[in-house]
Order: structure tokens, then C-alpha cells, then sequence
């Protein structure tokens, strides 16, 4: 029995230029996640979540802030464990590696725009959209499918939307974020009431210039509520540090 | 590395006689859950959840059912995967025990009154209450606190009150389930505005008579809206058969 940590990470990404040059309105960021292409069997050359064994005296967050930072260069401005799959033929292991049985628990993170954009991505990594992907190796499909579940419930009743966002940001960005995660129109007006009877957010004194709207305030989340983001288990929002080569394993929380 | 699986079961109970003595209001019924006492070491002596190493060839749900039926004889009406607990150091193991970390992916499983009532609790097993445990074996008492918080969340949101109380149930047996998990008095008449806002129960044309209230309606859920209760990874409640042989009493880290 093995145990593995893996992590599926959202961020919003705007299109390849390749599929945009067939799109005639103008490109929408879209829900992405990296994957990475396995260079082994089995499922070799499907391409999976980033992920990698627990080391022997690393806690369960750390391993998945560790797996996704050495694998994608990224660091997520959220990241919570997600759920943990073990059904007994999830590993694809062949009659010739009997016993292979893997066990993971998988965590969720979400990266910034601006986080996402920087990122070295190296070459066996690829940006795919959420909706969109190809049958990816062992049970992952159905473990990207219950990460979106989670995402789309999430954003309805918790700030998690501000992972994607930074800490400032117009109440149409706060709104386009919904509409890219739900995958559906928001009226505009409405959202705007919801948002503002909420208490969710407030806003700041600054404004959004430039572009082909006109200035538009900057709010950000109420930091005066308790988030209903993080259980009391959670620690804050994770943003590891770039590894060292090797890296440290880093002490628990 | 080891992986074992343990289960927070709570019910509504009656309170033992020999706390009611001392009470001078009627007894309320107490959430409580069982636990298991360790009979070696570590934690000799020590209260623990129940549960037992993942077999070979088992899932994880699968395991759970299995263990917290062979160590109190329960049938859940609720089960679901709570958390994956895997910090290195929590399995308390000795200098004589070097290695023997153990990961736990918890569940939680709610029971009937009735259930709680009939069902055989071993010689090692006891029900204790949820808000006044004393010091538990390994990290147990953060996994029952953070259980108690999701089923305080679960509660407000979900229909998972349900699983406490069987089929069909009055008004005031709903608000009362509601007012021992969240542990505050709620006002009946709002409770029951507010419950007949949401759809989320309906009216059956039976009453329940007897006892010292006046004849009172029965409810059962509404099956006709989708239950937010459970994630689209989750089977449906578990029930598992009696198992052949008499429970073990055992425990799990």
C-alpha cells in the first residue's frame, strides 16, 4: 500500500492564442488546471494531477504544497484538502505489479491570474480547460470532476473567489469570476445588490482606470467576518516558498 | 507508514440514570458518541475512535462500515469521509516503536435514537458525551471537534438531522434535534416558519398522539428536492448487515 498526495489547481487563464484565433468574440479567461504528462506505465503518456508519495516525516499539507510547487512552480493563494480516494482498483497497476495499491488524499488549490501567467510551466506540464479534458490517468477524471463540484459550491457561499483575484478588484471581476466558475450569466445589477447586502465585501477608495470601461471602484473582501472558507482545521492560505533544490521538508503545522 | 480508518458516530441519547439523578429538569436527550478504551499501549487505558487498519482489497467506506459495525454493533443512517489526518508525530508511537506512523482517513456517521437504543455496546465500548470528553488516544480529540464543527455546519444547511430521527418526525422533534446539535434554544415559531419556507419538509396526513403535547403532525424530508447532504462522490447511506461474528473490541489511531 502506498500512500500519494496530488492536488487539482484552478486558475482563471485567458485562451490560447490557438483556440482564440477560431473564437470570433473576444477571448474569455477560462477555468484551467496543469496537468502533467506521465512518462511511464502505467497510463503512459496520459497526463495527471501533480502529486508524489508523502515523505516519511512531512504532514499531508505540506506534502501537497510541495508535490504542486516542484512540479508546477506554482503557489496557491488557497489550498485545502479535498477528499481522499482509495478504492482497491484505482491504480491501474498491471498483472505485473501486483500489490501496487495506492491510496491518495488529493487537495484543491487556487493560483491568481497573475500567479498563473508567471509560472514556469515545464515541458511535460500543460494548461487544459476544466470542461474539456481529455480521459486523464487512473480515477482523476472523477477527482477533477468532485474538485469542481467543490469549487462551484464553494464560490456561492464563501470568499474563495478572492484567491482568483488579488486583493483588490472591481465588482465586475468579482462577478466574471462567478460566471467563469458557475459557468452561467449573473445580471449584473443583481449580483450587485447580493454583494453589497452581504456585508462580503467593502469598498475601498481607490478605482480601476483604463481599459474600454469607465473607472470603477476597487472593493475588497470584509476582513471584519470570519471566512467560512476554512474549517477550524485549515491553516491560512498557503504560499510556500520557491523550493531550494533538493527541497527542505518543511516542518508541519 | 500505515492507513487505518476510524469513524465519529454520534446520536441523540438519553442521559445515563446516574447523571438524570442529579438533574432537576426532565433529562434531554445528550449527543454523544462511542468509544472504544485501548486495552495496550500507547494509550493504554485511553479512550479512542473506533476503527481498524484498510484491508487488502477494501475501499474506504467500505472499511469504515466494517470496523465501526464490528466494534459497537451500529447500522449508520449517515456516513461520510470527514478528513484525512496525517500529521507525523500524532500516532504517539514509543522510542520502542520507531515508524509506526499511521495516516487516518476519518468518517463520521450519524444513528438513529432507536438505533443507539437497541444496539449491543461491548464490554470496552462506552457512550460518552460530545461536549464533555475527557483526554482521548492520539489526535482524537481534534478529529471529534472538528466532526462536532461539520456537523454543526452540516445541520444548518442539509437535511442530515434526518439521520437522527427515522422517517417521519413532528415539527418539535426536528427544532429539538436542531437545538442539542447547535446547542441553543431556537424560537419554535420561527423555526417552523422558516421550515416550511424552505420546501425542505412536507406535511404527511399522520399525527403523533400520546405523551403529555397535543396531537402533532408528522413531517417527513422532501424527496423531491436534490440533498445537498452528500457530495456527488458519495454512496448512499450504508447499512451494512450484522456481521456473523461477535464485535471485537478494537481501535484504531
Amino acid at each position: 500500500m502506498q500512500l500519494a498526495v496530488s492536488t487539482v489547481i484552478f486558475a482563471l487563464r485567458d485562451p490560447d492564442r490557438r483556440s482564440a484565433r477560431t473564437a470570433l468574440d473576444a477571448p474569455h479567461p477560462v477555468l484551467s488546471l496543469p496537468l502533467v504528462c506521465r512518462v511511464r506505465e502505467p497510463y503512459d503518456g496520459f497526463w495527471a494531477l501533480p502529486g508524489g508519495p508523502l515523505r516519511g516525516e512531512e504532514g499531508l499539507t505540506d506534502a501537497a504544497a510541495r508535490t504542486l510547487e516542484e512540479t508546477t512552480g506554482l503557489r496557491p493563494t488557497y489550498l485545502e484538502q479535498l477528499y481522499a480516494f482509495g478504492e482497491p482498483d484505482r491504480s491501474g497497476a498491471t498483472a505485473a505489479e501486483p500489490g501496487e495499491r495506492v491510496v491518495s488524499v488529493v487537495y484543491w488549490a487556487l493560483v491568481s491570474q497573475h500567479e498563473a501567467a508567471r509560472a514556469r510551466v515545464g515541458q511535460n506540464v500543460r494548461w487544459l480547460a476544466a470542461d474539456q479534458l481529455p480521459d486523464l490517468a487512473f480515477d482523476h477524471n472523477l477527482i477533477v470532476d468532485y474538485a469542481l463540484w467543490r469549487l462551484r459550491t464553494k464560490v456561492e457561499y464563501s470568499r474563495i473567489a478572492h484567491a482568483f483575484l488579488g486583493e483588490h478588484f472591481t465588482l465586475r471581476e468579482l462577478r466574471e469570476v462567478h460566471e467563469l466558475v458557475l459557468q452561467r450569466e449573473l445580471d449584473p445589477a443583481n449580483f450587485r445588490r447580493q454583494v453589497e447586502a452581504s456585508d462580503a465585501v467593502v469598498p475601498t477608495e481607490s478605482f480601476r482606470t483604463g481599459g474600454r470601461h469607465r473607472p470603477a471602484r476597487l472593493y475588497r473582501y470584509n476582513t471584519a467576518i470570519a471566512p467560512v472558507d476554512l474549517g477550524p482545521l485549515a491553516a491560512p492560505p498557503t504560499t510556500p516558498e520557491p523550493s531550494p533544490t533538493p527541497p527542505a521538508t518543511r516542518s508541519s503545522r
